[in-house]
């Protein structure tokens, strides 16, 4: 899970490309950093913590250039440590350059090992640092070491690089993660996200296409396809829950994808007249299914999880006509900088961030809507509180399908051991939540949403198991990657209260 | 704009109070502070910025003790200012006094300088250090000095005060603002809100009456009520926007009197079949009104301004049957605290903080919902932006009347000429913001809303200029106050960016 | 121990005081701040720590303004917090006062008392405060309720008022503590020693005169006498430790005095050809005398315990003719601020700081020279350093009599029952030093070189017990003082970490 | 200038290494750091600063482990960043290793190109770097690989690894940079002076030896000599300025070499009855020369510029029977750490530092002394200071030759260029500072006194121009090795102020 920002020409590069951050921070909060080039030479500022913590004032007469690469980092692979914090910055023997990647390489590992043997020493624990080591290692000029390099790797990356001379973007074949290209009068702009051109007020022009390498260089782009074309594998859980709601993503709108989600889950939930309830059904091998019965559920209120269920609620009400109402209040005080002193309400937990509105649910029979569960823990937390203020009935509504499978694309999900739907069936979660009906969208329900009647290629692994690429045994290893690296351990001191300070 | 929470004979009076502190945030962000007493001493810790910047963990430490009270505080009176950071402590002759202090007195400034010309000196510039100079001059026992002390004083007060012995809670006999007593077990607790005995756990017994003083000791409570009987002054903007939705408030759960102060909008702004446009007229001495005409509106979407939209929203859209949308996307990572490096994100403030969703809103006919409007110029960023995305029509329904005068019983309005219903017609205030039409509930309708049916007495001063007290002209003056007491400036070096260290 | 210095009339007056407080910080190192009058208005910034902590580079654009007061402070009475840091800042009906005081009042806790009876509250838990509430209920002009509250106070007092009009200097009538007044062109110093003029190159005027009050108001001087005359009782302890070497003290230069005190204890120690030994003999009923015997000594080297024992070795040297050298190397990296993370170090202490040369003390016969033992634990720890080293003998050579009990006029030495000589005859702290002999100054040698020929009048407390001023038994009492002052407890957050920072 | 410490095989490893560099902080004071080993692994704590601000209390639990190698850094090449602090740390195919290093290399330029042009990417802008990625590419075992790296590089090296498995310490062939072996019950210790092995009560055992090898493993050492014999070059610079006085450095205790220095100086500036003055003459080609006359010199009193000053002050003033007298005293509040805050005091320096005894120096004929004359600017202000209090007549005397050319082996001198003595005359010299007349040691004076009687190579080359080895015109050009790395561009959010919160 990061975010990636690139300006090129522009007079306030770094101010735009930290702006530019800022929409993207719901893609990363652990660290934050950019890279600007100057004169010919890269300025670099990086820390831990929140876009707003890692830059203040001062930070801009340090990153002077009419281009910048920026990132937002939350850890897929590699250890918490500024020495992760992206763009990482390297000098060769054909000048500097800053990299800034979102994605996960799924052979980083091997790759790594050759290159160790071949007197590589690496400086982060990041898998992005492999590219850079084998562009390094080619003497043939920039771009084509570039495409030599990345020939190499497998796996996903929506990629900036930023040289003394130019800018260059590159979105892996498969397409996994989003990459957009906008404009904004003589600049170039590229993001992972639309958000990130719109708070900046540039014009989107296109995505940058799977398998394309932009190259932008004195105010003039060059594409490039150098790779063979393969079927298309869009990350199907940005559209559930990762990307922001106002980012038009893969063709469509984020928010209205996810109200399609509703609406589609209300069908399937609810039969129509002289029907029956549709695709839920235990017996599905995967994905759609019901603990309980469905038949004759009568609800009061549609209730969503906030944030990330309002949407799929809004479109489940306006299907269903059952009642839209906002049976929680979110905290606006309880951010992720924030390290609970007490060991008493570190145990709440979600009711610090949650309290639940009794006078309007107590009694009542609700569809409580979420986009997805993954260990199952907040959920059942949530729905105890609703429980303690004696809300009569609740039927939980997911508007994906159940989680049966990490993700090494770069989504930070934990390990299949503790994925609850990987190893209970719906009717063990139904019980372990405490919900009286728990119902998940079906797969085909889910693609005929996000597709929106257009032909589609999406990564759905996360769901079937499915992965569009060759899977290393040693990525589904516990802890995974590179984390015997000591120089993970530099962490000590590079924590998050000291970055807080920067 | 404060709050205050008390513990009496719990182990973890301090953590019980800093949870409910936790709880009450949304009343003051600028200090927080805990007096806990501990084998006859009184212990403090306060600090600038957000109780979970001023208590850290080694914080309890320092704070043992079976009793407690706490405060968070945004200034109505006196400046930002360490100093200022309440519970206040004093060493009298009669032992130390701590005091926590939710509302603002009327005739401060008269009482401080009588008692100044008496060899009093000020520490703090709040008008809550008057009551304590009252106290420490009177030489009757503590419970009679107190009573003497607020019979000296006017305007808003829910207090509690702590010394070596009791916990004492205190409100005015207006009842401007809430104060209710809650049971945790064996323990007492006294709060500002029923949301804070929620999040502790215990159970919400009953409000302190107005003009009742509750004395808490050795596990007893005593109740006197020493004032003579007035008519009741609840603060309606209580209900209108500051109090949290979760809450129980002067009886009734305050998310609910919200979500009828908008079906009452509808019912204001929408003519019944064969009926009306019923209170939206301009000839209407105060409060609802409409900019524009209100025959034939159409509206597609009814889209709150979030978070303080919200309840409001909803209940338009269930009495009218327009469908409701969240049309913003609401940030969660621009905070008070946040001080944001760049002018020119400066500039754009709540564009930072909502962004509107284009692909829904475009081309729309929407009622814009929000609970009040000050000065205007944030309602006005805010139609800007969705006048950027192309929404067709924008009719803003605000869900309270016209702010006409500013509040001198604790709530942080700013002075008449900045309020821009108290200067300008209603049909300037929609030109000023750009909207089709512009309506505001009516005060009729606001106190049906309020009262739900019961026979209530609320203080309407910010929207009728009908003061429940004598309002010293000194308070109308700018800077008010004690803005001219040297020792306010000590804000210099205990500045929020230093508190966050605490 | 503090040091105070005061500007009247210099556009830089914020930038001077603090300068010259950098030359007093030997006299406090735990608080610093400064107070400044602007248009009227009185500024102040205050912190702990060392006065380069406590001022950042931006702290002098918050304090403007042509005359002003600053402090550093070692903790005398009342506990270690900001709350007691001065100068002390009031607002009074007359307007701002702001106060720094060098010294100790002995009838602060019964004048404090009677304050509380009247309703008085105390903000710090000094006794300086003392005064501004007796100044406070005074109604005459403040030059004459400064002379009336003055009049009520006992005990060593060297103080600056500043308020909004007028800089006033008094120095109480004994003149315990030394003030002086310096002139920089058209501006007026006052300060604790005159190493603060040479700094900011004011030039040396005169002191301040026991008992005299000076007023600086709109470039002129007013000087006042309106005490009593007492007998002077300078403190001479100032001489033998606390005040700078390179001060002129009560008309002498320190440096000479201390030289003085070595050639004098030379004189003592060692019998003119044909003499005897002669003050230093067991008899003598304070002070000088000797354990283990004198005659016979024969030494390789004088050496001084850095950095206070330096001038006393070489006037030692320089009389008796035995060879001075620096035994010791400290380090320069060992300041107050600095908190040793481990205990292992903790109990190192004066290792830390101190070196031993063995190649240059090994096997020889040493003088060891220092100006006074307290508790002797230090001194022990050094000789144990030097025993390590195979030192052959060890003669120690305080150039000050035996310390046998406590100052209560603003010297920070424990309380009797911590100091060694007033529990111990001379041979027992002999034999816990672990030296092959110890040698005081005697009393009569101690005048003498402090007097330098002169009729003087020295406080001499701490070696005599004859106190010059009525003491109170309170005083006696361990923790003394203010210690049950609830406002003291504040200290838990504003530790030094924190001030650190500001 | 750098300080090393190893710790092998004891169970307080990082507290003994921590407590070794304090003794060590004179050698660095801009960076510190330790890498322990535990359980096969390295960890690590890195921070700019005093070794006492970067380690805090809860550092050391983050350091377990029995072995651990520290380093204080005082920037020789490279910049000032976290990045550049010592140890630094790398991955390699064969594990981890840690390098701390004291010294500087001659030909790491022409290294760290060639290794660039083969795929190496540096993470740091220290030579010191250039020896890891040189381990890396030998696939040797790790000792074999060592030399055979270490034969690669030319210049000065004190160098400590640790890896895993072991503690590995080597010195070069010249010897240039100290190195001692030190025991501690079963455990070795490593460091670069025996002050360090004082402070933490283990035996000196013996220097390690020029172009030896130590490997330390499972509590046993094995000594290697891997490289020709050469000629010793330990480096003369640190017995007149750079090694603590209480160390035994090259076989001398340093404090002694320098007293001995100032005898020297004495002999060659005093002449015996009936001589001349002996080496004093500005004819000599380099070194050792007087301005103005010598004859008929008669001084008062001879005094030390503090503290550098002092030894050869107390040497010169026993050999020439001249009264040492302490001018100055030195404040202890003025540390690197402290930037002040304002302009004018930055301009003062040196007498924030430095105060001269006005009434101790005022009319004396003063022979000053000081170990070495690097810009004269210092000087120069000490003088002025002196002029200013009407000292009579100063006769500068230094006691060591002109400095004339930069170090390339680790001391940090400036470039040639900002050497007064390598650009003017003596004469000249003694014009600029304003002195009665000017001395320097002769080299012969400087060699007599270092070597104590004994044969012993040094390099000279700072006071003769004559370097030990082949120089890399590259090292004579302003700014050096790797100033255009862009990773030094790191520094900027790395900075003092930040490290200081470590």
């Amino acid at each position: 899970m990061c975010g990636i920002i690139g300006i090129s020409n522009h007079r306030n590069a770094a101010q735009l490309a930290y702006t530019g951050l800022f929409a993207l921070q719901h893609r990363g909060q652990e660290a934050a950093g950019l890279v600007t080039v100057h004169q010919g030479k890269l300025k670099i500022h990086v820390g831990m913590g929140l876009v707003s913590q890692v830059f203040k004032p001062d930070a801009f007469q340090h990153l002077p250039g009419r281009s910048a690469i920026g990132h937002v980092r939350y850890a897929t692979t590699g250890e918490s440590s500024v020495k992760n914090a992206q763009p990482l910055l390297f000098t060769q023997s054909r000048g500097s350059l800053a990299i800034a990647h979102n994605g996960n390489l799924t052979n980083a590992q091997e790759l790594k090992q050759k290159l160790e043997k071949r007197g590589a020493m690496f400086q982060s624990s990041t898998d992005s640092e492999v590219i850079v080591h084998l562009i390094a290692r080619n003497t043939r000029p920039l771009e084509d070491a570039i495409i030599e390099s990345l020939r190499q790797v497998e796996g996903a990356y929506s990629l900036l690089f930023l040289s003394s001379q130019k800018m260059i973007a590159v979105r892996d074949p498969h397409g996994f993660r989003p990459l957009v290209l906008g404009r904004l009068n003589g600049s170039y702009v590229v993001a992972s996200e639309t958000c990130a051109l719109d708070l900046i007020k540039s014009k989107f022009v296109r995505e940058i296409e799977p398998g394309e390498m932009v190259i932008i260089e004195g105010g003039y782009l060059k594409s490039l396809k150098p790779f063979a074309e393969i079927p298309k594998a869009h990350c199907i859980f940005e559209y559930v829950y990762f990307a922001r709601p106002d980012s038009k993503l893969f063709g469509t709108n984020v928010h209205q994808v996810r109200r399609e989600l509703g609406r589609e889950l209300a069908r399937e939930m609810i039969p129509p007249p002289g029907g029956s309830v549709r695709t839920i059904n235990s017996q599905a091998p995967l994905g759609a299914s019901l603990g309980g019965g469905m038949k004759g559920i009568k609800a009061d209120l549609v209730v969503p999880v906030p944030d990330s269920g309002v949407p799929a609620a809004l479109g489940f009400s306006q299907e269903s006509g059952i009642m839209f109402e906002m049976g929680f209040i979110r905290s606006h005080y309880t951010g992720r900088t924030f390290i609970q002193p007490l060991q008493s309400l570190r145990d709440m937990g979600v009711e610090l961030k949650l309290s639940a509105l009794k006078e309007v649910l107590q009694g009542k029979r609700i569809i409580l809507v979420d986009d997805s569960i993954v260990r199952g823990t907040t959920s059942r937390k949530i729905i105890r509180m609703l429980r303690r203020i004696k809300v009569k009935e609740i039927h939980m509504a997911i508007s994906s399908p159940p989680i049966v499978s990490p993700c090494y694309y770069g989504i930070d999900t934990p390990q299949e051991s503790e994925l609850i739907a990987a190893n209970h069936s719906i009717d063990k979660i139904r019980h372990y939540l405490g919900v009286d009906s728990l119902h998940y969208l079906s797969l085909k329900g889910l693609l005929r949403a996000a597709s929106a009647g257009r032909e589609m290629g999406f990564c759905t692994a996360c769901f079937t198991r499915e992965y569009p690429t060759r899977v290393s045994p040693v990525l589904k290893e516990p802890g995974s990657f590179m984390t015997d690296d000591p120089k993970g351990e530099i962490k000590a001191i590079f924590s998050k209260k000291v970055a807080a300070t920067f």
